[in-house]
């Protein structure tokens, strides 16, 4: 195995190998769109919500997301879209502005290396890789927070607005309405 | 704003803090849900998709998982069901077994500092705060990896196995096939 401290690739890519698990095409394209929305909106880290990140796949690249632009899957600003499509929207609550990038090569899964082709994805210019467009988008509202209560049915604590009233006026939790 | 070098909580902690970008009760549960999972399952985090967590809602302690179990939003071993339960079942693929930890005392939203009330479930037996099951589950299949092709309306590359089939015999991603 490869040392990520062998691989000579930028600090913060480092971070998002460190964080995913390994270095492979998928997390590289999260890089770069996460390189260029900081450098387009201006942006710092997103200690809280500040940052939204809306990505329509659930691939590799979502963990560079979340390390860069600390749009994470437990603090409600990533927004992820399991549409299976290439593109990444990128929001700044702050400015109100919102760029959308969409990939425009192909990454054939073949048995290239895939070390040898992140790094090779890296070299080339962004436009290259991504077509970016500034969009016009409201900002999604933020993450509720709603007190907990036991479920009339399994006594599970559940997230009050995440209850289901039943017939008999209980309040269930979403699998024990199902079942 | 307090440093994390200041908060004076153990290092697997403070980079939790870190990645999710403040300390509060939600990651600290989360915290203890890995700790304990790493405890009795004697696992290491997950470089791939070895380790599963099935968060049943997308609380700040999803953040605690997916930093120290390695169970992350892109690498398809993190299947949230967003039910608002403060249910988390881990599961671990080499030896087959898996726990589920459900949340036993409540979490009101007053105004006691977020630290504090963080801090003091740190001192707590864990068993005062979650019950704990031995489970017995099907492991979960692996993330699907399928190559991407362009939408016949919109040309954005889309992971195959999530295009639809039009009525012409076209296939369209998601958002084109739904407007």
């Amino acid at each position: 195995m490869i040392e990520n401290s062998e691989l000579n690739v930028p600090q913060d890519l480092e971070k998002c190998i460190k964080f995913h698990g390994h270095l492979c095409p998928g997390l590289t394209y999260g890089y770069l769109v996460a390189k260029e929305a900081i450098r387009l909106l201006d942006i710092r880290r997103s200690e809280d919500e500040e940052i939204v990140a809306m990505p329509e796949n659930d691939s590799c690249a979502v963990d560079a997301l979340q390390v860069l632009l600390g749009t994470t899957a437990g603090k409600g600003n990533l927004l992820l879209k399991d549409y299976g499509k290439n593109v990444y929207t990128i929001l700044d609550r702050a400015s109100g502005r919102g760029f959308r990038f969409s990939r425009k090569i192909s990454c054939r899964n073949d048995q290239q290396d895939k070390v040898l082709k992140s790094k090779s994805l890296l070299s080339r210019p962004f436009e290259e890789i991504f077509s970016t467009e500034e969009i016009s988008a409201s900002m999604p509202p933020y993450a509720r927070i709603s007190p907990s209560e036991p479920c009339a049915k399994c006594g599970e604590l559940t997230m009050a607005d995440k209850l289901r009233q039943g017939q008999d006026g209980k309040s269930m939790c979403i699998p024990c309405s199902d079942s």
